[in-house]
């Protein structure tokens, strides 16, 4: 499997995924999201259905030898990273998609023999395609990603729920809160996704969560790998991509400044 | 003063804002932004100023007799609200635009007597004006923004930094928790002019903060008037423009809901 076999599957992703945010973005009529904010639960699950459906149709025509792992569990159930597997999250930040229709994203990692040779996280209203092809770097729609640069923790944009900063059954609060005092500045946007895509681009520089699935950061691993960006649980083991994890993701340095002066003292 | 006299104001205050985002704008040069990011206080300060003096020259050489109160403070001390004053934050969100070249904005409110008449909050490399007049409705760009409709905390996206739910100086951190936990989700972006205009255009359901100066608020208020939302004190007390407050602004309900359920319990 040469580079020119990944192209092939990198052009059809791409145009999978504006296919996609277009089916995404014809659903914003008036009523449908009035209904939408009476009953956000069922129909966003509609919605992300409809979209992962979408693709592995597409994927079973074109690669009928990958193997799909999606939010949805549409998909086959998948237990393992053989061969090459799609990660697929149809719409992350569907809360940010029903009360704000903006912030929200298609997150695709494609993984061979469980390493990450293709990510891309699309924020569909944005207009942003953040992607990256292992080897050859990271872009925001066709402009290059710097490659990440050490930093403090006060020197840092750091991005992480208030929710994790209070009482919550995944960790002491008291472990956390110190960081929201040393960091230059907390911010939280309600997609994994697009804020593993803003540690790629270097918008925020560190990104923490307590639970994520595996479709929320497959993308954005590939992305971090090619800016030197660096992505484990909070304890800095590496992500399991077929079980939740913790997620600390974030410019080098910072990464370890954490786990040692806080997660592991 | 008829409206005619307002809407000339309005004009002239358009093309100004326009203009000073241009400003803005062709200061991303790369050498720039590095100078920015090793000793960002000094060079946002300069550019705050630069920013700020620009509209009081525009004012004072077409409005003489309007006054300004800014955030850099090169305009005249303000010590009442007599007459017409311009309430000015030419950059809101300084972090932000240092880190992230992106998510701060243009603030400005204009009062008489006391009363906001226009409110400003220009999202610059977004691209989104979000404005209104006393009377005339508010707007983001050219659409017409609805009334906001009451909401419970459950339903609510609110917007807050994880800093107040942490020991500070400000309030008992343990007053504010609850808000996260009962909330469907807790966001921040940095900005409290972008922050209150996400209230009014209903992409967040409310937003508080502990420490806001007049030009942090004073467009969000004349916003906010327009779609029946509310702005005050974190007790409910109406927001001095003369002085730092803590701010609660919300859809209605809410707003009752946060004071008398968790400010007052």
């Amino acid at each position: 499997m040469d580079q020119q076999y990944w192209k092939n599957i990198d052009a059809h992703a791409k145009i999978w995924i504006h296919q996609a945010a277009n089916l995404i973005k014809d659903s914003f009529t008036d009523e449908l999201m009035v209904e939408f904010k009476s009953n956000p639960s069922d129909l966003v699950t509609n919605m992300d259905v409809k979209i992962e459906k979408f693709f592995i149709e597409q994927i079973h025509a074109t690669f009928p030898d990958h193997r799909i792992l999606g939010e949805e569990g549409v998909g086959e159930e998948i237990t393992s990273l053989e061969g090459t597997v799609w990660i697929i999250d149809p719409i992350d930040g569907t809360t940010n998609f029903v009360h704000q229709q903006r912030n929200f994203a298609i997150s695709i990692g494609i993984f061979h023999e469980g390493i990450g040779m293709l990510g891309y996280i699309f924020d569909v209203v944005g207009g942003e395609l953040f992607h990256a092809m292992k080897g050859n770097g990271a872009y925001v729609n066709e402009k290059a990603l710097k490659d990440l640069q050490p930093i403090t923790l006060e020197e840092a944009l750091f991005s992480m729920n208030a929710s994790w900063v209070t009482e919550n059954r995944r960790i002491d609060y008291r472990k956390l809160a110190p960081i929201v005092k040393a960091a230059r500045g907390i911010r939280s946007f309600g997609s994994a996704a697009l804020e593993l895509a803003y540690v790629a681009a270097g918008r925020i520089d560190g990104y923490l969560s307590m639970r994520l699935s595996p479709w929320d950061v497959a993308a954005g691993i590939v992305l971090l790998n090619e800016v030197g960006g660096k992505a484990t649980t909070i304890e800095g083991e590496p992500l399991s991509l077929l079980n939740e994890n913790t997620l600390l993701a974030s410019k080098p340095k910072l990464h370890e400044n954490i786990i040692k002066e806080y997660i592991n003292k």
